[in-house]
């Protein structure tokens, strides 16, 4: 899923985001919120209408970034308390504002409110913020039986697990969420401060203890070489400001491995960023131009980066859907990521 | 022509140049050849492979640029010396240097160099300056002479007339002007300080003195009423950042007059832009979400109103050229500048 953090994806209309293979897009729950308010969006037929993307929206429940991007947000049993990072005004986030907002927003999905610890963390706190999690996803899930989104149809409801750097309070999460009434899963509080080894195991331990039956979406993840192996530890949905943060500093994702358009190696080149790549940047204009583009400042260098990143992404996860129809899932993985990791590796991970 | 100063139209792509119903576009010498420099747009073979546009392509001289943006030019007989914006160097732009670099660049329509020079000045530096412009045409045309665009095919060749704020000067510049073996003329040094009477007197007192078989260019404006005047004046070509310029500070030309998107009447608003346009921008999206998306800092919100005020101003000659076919121009303007002036009149003229 792209991210279209305020209700756009950076630069990109509806058109250019279905151009690029994509299904379905997030939206940050946090963000519409505060701007333009959610009760706006719904007065004027939801966030569908609103963005004119007429395919599934995933809201997140805004926890993960009242926490992430507020030093002073405060937890207690009741909610979070933080400051609007426009204008301060005190707010509060409760499991039940979280869902009424997704429910103005009229998203297809909406996930539950949680409570996220940063890692390393003492083992009785992470029990403690799973334990939270657990109340504020059934807080969350009550609620929402009594919203009704713009449209009048149902959301999907994803509950969030938690459960910190044990794999066994991850497991034991993932058990007792999965006993609730939701329609699909969300992995949380990963890839924050772990090494990437303890992240697959958290999130292996997790995608295990839930039903084969349900969605799993692993949230905030990541770098190609992630996603395929989220894809073999069983996870079916992500989400990653990368395609479209890194565009913005030049940054292109291609089957020859990432490269930096402000490279002065591209100067003159006349070929395509990513010779293999459909998009209608590869199709249009050579690395010379769009660097010539994005050094003089131009939004359609942004753009083009933007469409071609996300089209790499998306292209990225449609050949392993076939792999995996054909059962070859990890032939096709060892194959990219071997061809990936020597023409430069895996960009590092978004802080 | 829409501006591409610096090889791109401010966020729009070929294909939606094309949608907007763009015929011909103007693109900067002075910016082009600074960076990434035309020797390297030639060795990737002009400016139109460069930038993917396969329609016409205008290139102005650079004068303009040089003398405008730069307080310590140096004029003399043999060109203009300048410091580029990039990293201060010495550039030296001459009659010679400016048609061998739109040669590079392989335009369509090349423009000769020009002495341009503010008003109010008196009459002696006016007519200086125009003998010296006279001169410089000149020189220009006998280099264009010699030179090869990549793709081998000739440029067409304007002639800029200046003259200053004195009609009969400028009548005598454009008669020794029109003299001179070239396919079409520039009017030059107009909106440069002077009354919209006077700029219209002096464009009238030129384009009048202009043989009628070939095409005359005022450059550097305007408004949409300046447009309608500038066609009554006998005008066939204009360039302007207006559209593309204003768009990117929120402000929409519609056929009910100019609108800031910022203002707070739109903050709920499910209309389009403009209800008679038909550019994506309108056809998608409500004057709510592009508010939002302006003051979000999105750069969505900038290429939708560059969409869009583009459109409307190929719209608008798109009419005057129907208008003049059906021997009814006076009345189109007429009732086009009464209707726009009662919805908010016109906006102002850009620095």
């Amino acid at each position: 899923m792209p991210v279209g953090t305020q209700g756009t994806v950076k630069g990109l209309t509806p058109s250019d985001l279905r151009a690029s293979g994509t299904r379905v897009l997030l939206a940050n729950t946090y963000h519409l919120m505060l701007r333009p308010g959610s009760e706006l969006i719904r007065s004027l037929g939801g966030l569908h209408r609103f963005m004119a993307w007429d395919r599934p929206i995933l809201t997140d429940s805004g926890g993960y970034q009242v926490l992430s991007l507020h030093e002073l947000a405060k937890v207690t049993e009741e909610g979070v308390e933080f400051r609007s990072h426009l204008d301060g005004a005190l707010e509060f986030l409760t499991p039940e504002r979280a869902m009424d907002v997704q429910a103005d927003l009229g998203s297809d999905i909406a996930v539950t409110l949680d409570h996220a610890v940063p890692l390393p963390l003492e083992a009785a706190a992470q029990r403690d913020a799973g334990e939270r999690t657990l109340r504020w996803t059934e807080r969350s899930l009550r609620r929402a039986l009594t919203l009704e989104p713009p449209g009048g149809y149902r959301q999907l409801l994803f509950a969030i697990v938690q459960g910190g750097g044990d794999p066994a309070l991850r497991r034991e999460m993932a058990e007792r969420t999965a006993a609730l009434a939701c329609d699909g899963f969300a992995i949380g509080g990963l890839s924050v401060g772990e090494s990437k080894e303890t992240t697959w195991r958290l999130a292996r331990a997790a995608a295990e203890a839930l039903p084969a039956d349900r969605p799993r979406y692993l949230m905030g993840m990541g770098t190609p070489l992630d996603l395929l192996d989220g894809i073999a530890c069983g996870i079916d949905l992500f989400d990653c400001v990368l395609p479209t943060r890194n565009a913005r500093n030049g940054m292109a994702f291609t089957s020859e491995g990432p490269l930096n358009i402000r490279n002065s190696g591209h100067a003159r080149s006349d070929r395509p960023l990513d010779p293999s790549c459909s998009c209608e940047a590869c199709a249009l204009f050579t690395r010379a131009y769009l660097r010539h583009l994005h050094l003089a400042g131009e939004i359609l260098a942004h753009r083009m980066l933007t469409l071609h990143n996300v089209t790499f992404y998306q292209t990225l996860v449609q050949a392993a859907r076939r792999a995996i129809e054909r059962g070859d899932l990890s032939a096709y993985a060892r194959e990219f990521s071997a061809r990936y990791r020597e023409r430069g590796g895996d960009p590092p991970a978004p802080p």
